[in-house]
């Protein structure tokens, strides 16, 4: 706890001078709104953060921008905060979904952090035939994705949806999202050289890596067989299957999304 | 444990069928060799992987390609290895440094494991006025690195330095090896565009990232001063510091590295 106490301060140091704090909340935020912070959520601020009357907190709640807001009235038990003033509109991240098999536990939940700080609009954990893990806890992944979002500035915090077994993932996906392959085969072209090509043509996309072993060779065809589907290769060394998909959200955003020139 | 046992076999299985295991020692390798095993790598090998004589082993060394091997004695102390033949000739990864400033002991590890995975040839760590840490276990970060490098498919592993203050590093950076800063400055240009810039003309690289709550203002135009310096922005969100280290490295291996096109 006490990282994540030192870093909110630091960022929020950062980002806004006054406010100790930054909170995901889903209350609709506007000037005069009284926020009541419930749960784990107040236990933190109380207990964790020590947080006192009068004390400043930025809030979001991904649609109605960034509120400075102050503690009006805290207890043992409660904490209501009460929304001053907009400090930034509301902005999304690009259109980017992270289709991964879930892995063990503590990756997960790193994965679900990392790509949030690197703006992924939705998280979709997919089961394949060499995905150990049978069960995800997405209210887990949401917690390690709002904590993410709180620290990295973000004003929404991304989707998160309930696993798809890999064949009903290809069958529900839009047609026409773009979905960059992480493709351990043979022939796939370079990541970055695919995405050049796209670059201009705007649109949604996805990014789908695999479970430590990889697809299987039936899976790999199915998956290719999608014309919205493109393979990429991440060069010559075998990553962990988290590793993957943060190096491929990494250079989606260098290449397509907000980390590249305008 | 498990997982890394699990992992091992995985990989090693994709790779060449018949061996069970991949190992970095640092004896020669050659037709013929014995290869006594020692210490905590003895101990994997005989109780964790439960290996049996007849066991087929690759092994690595950073010199002399990688070997197929065979478990030739085996007791509840002692392994002894014997090479049979050579399975690829030696190749190294791009030059690329790695200078991060160490944040909390996991995530060291954790930028250790990832940053070889990533193909880095050398792990530096950095200390800068806000770093907290003030020691680095530089053992625990070679033994990471050893074991991403042997799970990696790599044919060496990064060198690990000891840890150096900025403003040393910045003295002793050599003159031609241009450095990436990660700056979360204003002004620096996006990453993609700024190594886009610098394709083709080879030569040695490194990325520098800061700590939790970023470099000074003093610091950020110290390191800007240097001429080998290129200052990249990772876009609008802040970054964990390993996240950020992770994503340039990435980055850096689709435009520059080796998973570029050709």
């Amino acid at each position: 706890m006490k990282d994540d106490k030192e870093r909110n301060l630091e960022i929020t140091d950062l980002a806004h001078e006054s406010a100790k704090l930054r909170l995901f909340v889903e209350a609709p935020l506007f000037e005069g709104a009284a926020i009541s912070l419930k749960d784990a959520q107040a236990h933190y601020v109380i207990h964790v953060m020590r947080a006192n009357a009068g004390d400043r907190v930025l809030l979001f709640n991904g649609r109605d921008g960034e509120w400075l807001a102050r503690v009006a009235k805290i207890s043992r038990k409660d904490a209501i905060l009460s929304c001053d003033s907009k400090t930034a509109e509301q902005a999304g991240v690009p259109d980017l979904w992270l289709a991964f098999a879930p892995i063990k536990k503590t990756p997960a939940d790193y994965v679900a952090q990392k790509a949030t700080e690197l703006g992924t609009s939705r998280l979709q954990p997919v089961f394949t035939d060499r995905t150990v893990v049978r069960r995800v806890n997405t209210a887990r992944l949401r917690a390690n994705a709002i904590e993410a979002a709180e620290q990295s500035g973000r004003l929404n915090v991304p989707e998160i949806e309930e696993p798809l077994a890999l064949e009903a993932l290809l069958r529900s996906w839009p047609k026409e999202r773009r979905l960059v392959f992480c493709d351990e085969g043979g022939d796939a072209r370079p990541i970055a050289e695919v995405l050049a090509a796209a670059k201009g043509s705007a649109g949604a996309w996805g990014v789908l890596t695999g479970p430590e072993g990889g697809f299987t060779k039936k899976e790999r065809s199915a998956i290719r067989r999608h014309p919205f589907v493109l393979p990429v290769t991440l060069g010559p060394r075998i990553m962990r299957a988290d590793t993957a998909a943060l190096a491929a959200l990494a250079v989606w955003q260098s290449v397509l999304g907000d980390w590249a020139a305008l």
